[in-house]
């Protein structure tokens, strides 16, 4: 392997007409698209339009005219491609927290009686946190348990089993099918946060049996930062869940001004407030860039990637103390690679000094995110070179580096 | 009065220069800013440098270099000078609905023992719904007393009293210092919705010694289409109140992944997931254009607007059966005058068939906003003569007119 067998994968790549569709600053590697998805070339003109004539020209008519008021439904469809759902069982909204937090209050709605929630010790702690806070005021139970025994504690009691399918950190990915059939046999929920999956690796909700999902819209979606989550209800559960947030958007009809609630008996039952046009239509920019490409050869790239990296890593810079995190199978990760080092944080500073953009994560893991859309295999190489350089000169040695700011 | 008198008076009025600072379509005459904030001229601009630089070209970075991370705090303080609270009692995040819920569940956590929630009849129903959401997760009682028995029912089981400042229908603006008062002094904690106050008419939530507010970002406020919304707690509360939403960017140390939640000891714990960005971005552009007007003069030319609307639909609409909802004292008024009709959603579609721009509210309801910015002494004239002819001609009558879109 050399920089021009790289560059001959790159030629054969069908996927390589992708970058174009992207804004990317010239000269920069960017494998941080895991934490903040690249900016499609689409976006700015959209939302251009968007203001300036729908919200500017035509008003409080766009609800109707312009397709505000589906726009949930309408990007929730497109997720629905994404995971392997139907399209009236996802809708865009809200945060990934408060989908999560409305999804497993109704899970509890959905088991009468049981009053545990189970997750993973190591989740991504905005999941854990959410959980904590909704066994404080309905009085569950959180078990937040190792990873190797989240199976086995799943019993009579659970009424939720609440995981991320790729992990934020190692990307090990849970067997979806297997863990979900695990619940079910105890007459356990399933939600699973997809986060680090959607548009990154495929995924068969429904194939899996699924009871719940959410994620995030903007890593591998692209859709901007910040940008509104998805949430998932299997089609058998959306009539009897019940969310706690019910505001308006939930009601079985919202402009009939009714004075007591009554929910929509189908997916728009998960939705609240108003919905975030702005934020939903950039997102929509990055599903519909997406679903151009076939997910199956996105997938394999991105693991042909993620596997290149690790080989070029473990090759190139042994014995500079970095550590792979997670399985070196990459069919058992998603596609983000970690390396724990003593000097991650001051690792990755040299990196994006050095146009090599990737992530710190606490307490000692550097990250790196290889969308198959913008991430070339040459890309790959040179990072790898690069890395090597910064820990052959230990660049990372400087004390710029390691002032922390308040993002990391 | 006549219409050279209403041209004299935009010709004195010093805030008309404000008119250029909003895109507004040609011979539209607006009057729903109350639900549909009209486009700054500021903001397309502002969004396509924070799209095209910010997110394409500086990527993550701009977490810490653009200030993405303290956008809620940094337009929360810009929403404090509109609403009498200071810069760090106010937070943009989420939507009004999910932000009633985290307060009126703080509220909760801050009297414990007391399980009782009260509001209004006719209160904007989401508000009810999410109460009635709340109540039923926690086992709180939820009163919905009509307006008249609201301050009679509060006791000493009482926790929290949630009301609209301003009626979304009748404008008819409770007394929000002594309505504070009278919770007070049974000893439970008051909640204002000011989604029809802030930007419209003014408002000390410190000087009532309000405990909690949320609000609107896309009425009054101008953030564009489901813009975020905004919340208040007093400073005296924020080391105690506890959000059941307590996702990561609640946390004291976001970045620094703890296991368990440890929330912020400021208003920041009402934060949950990840701030809309563009969002923010839209609505702060409408704060920063508001915050260039003189706050009385803006609210006094309001006030005058829905009285020479008053008045002119009284004289030149008689006899044709519209009624004033709400009361005549425009004192007592928010800055949008409702009247109801029998046809009052076919007499609304035949004012925007005439470039008339209101909205019907269930169930027989024409309602018109009178924002000072960009709404005219002239344009309430023009607007009275076109309802007048529209009455007259019974052009109403049409059944193109009758048939209900999905967004009323």
């Amino acid at each position: 392997m050399d920089r021009l067998h790289a560059q001959a994968l790159d030629a054969d790549d069908p996927l390589a007409r992708f970058r174009e569709a992207f804004e990317l600053p010239a000269g920069v590697i960017y494998l941080d698209g895991n934490s903040l998805g690249a900016l499609p070339r689409a976006t700015a003109p959209r939302l251009d339009d968007l203001i300036l004539r729908e919200w500017g020209q035509d008003l409080i008519t766009s609800w109707n005219k312009a397709g505000w008021i589906d726009a949930p439904q309408r990007a929730g469809a497109k997720l629905a491609q994404l995971t392997g759902a139907r399209p009236r069982e996802v809708v865009v909204a809200d945060s990934t927290s408060v989908n999560l937090f409305k999804l497993a209050a109704g899970a509890l709605s959905l088991r009468p009686g049981r009053k545990t929630i189970i997750t993973e010790i190591g989740n991504f702690h905005t999941d854990v946190y959410v959980l904590e806070g909704l066994a404080a005021i309905v009085g569950a139970t959180l078990k937040i348990l190792p990873r190797d025994e989240v199976v086995a504690a799943i019993d009579k009691t659970t009424a939720l089993v609440a995981l991320t399918h790729v992990h934020y950190a190692t990307a090990e990915r849970w067997d979806m099918k297997a863990v979900t059939a695990a619940a079910h046999a105890k007459g356990a929920l399933m939600l699973w946060d997809l986060s680090h999956t959607a548009g990154a690796i495929q995924c068969d909700l429904n194939g899996c049996e699924a009871d719940l999902a959410v994620g995030c819209g903007y890593k591998h979606l692209n859709g901007g930062p910040g940008a509104p989550a998805f949430l998932f209800v299997a089609e058998r559960h959306q009539k009897d869940i019940r969310s706690p947030l019910s505001g308006w958007m939930g009601h079985a009809e919202p402009f009939a001004f009714e004075p007591r609630f009554r929910p929509a008996p189908d997916i728009r039952a998960q939705l609240c407030g108003t919905p975030p046009i702005l934020g939903i239509a950039a997102l929509e920019c990055g599903l519909d860039l997406l679903l151009e490409a076939d997910r199956a050869l996105a997938e394999a790239k991105g693991l042909a990637l993620c596997e290149a990296f690790i080989a070029g890593v473990e090759s190139r810079c042994a014995g500079h103390g970095l550590k792979l995190i997670g399985p070196r199978d990459v069919a058992q990760r998603g596609l983000h690679v970690s390396f724990a080092h003593p000097q991650a944080y001051a690792l990755v500073q040299a990196l994006i000094a050095r146009r090599v953009v990737g992530d710190f994560r606490d307490p000692d893991i550097a990250r790196f995110g290889f969308p198959p859309l913008y991430v070339s295999h040459t890309d790959v190489w040179d990072a790898v070179e690069i890395l090597a350089e910064v820990l052959e000169t230990r660049a990372w040695d400087n004390p710029d580096y390691r002032a922390r700011q308040l993002v990391t």
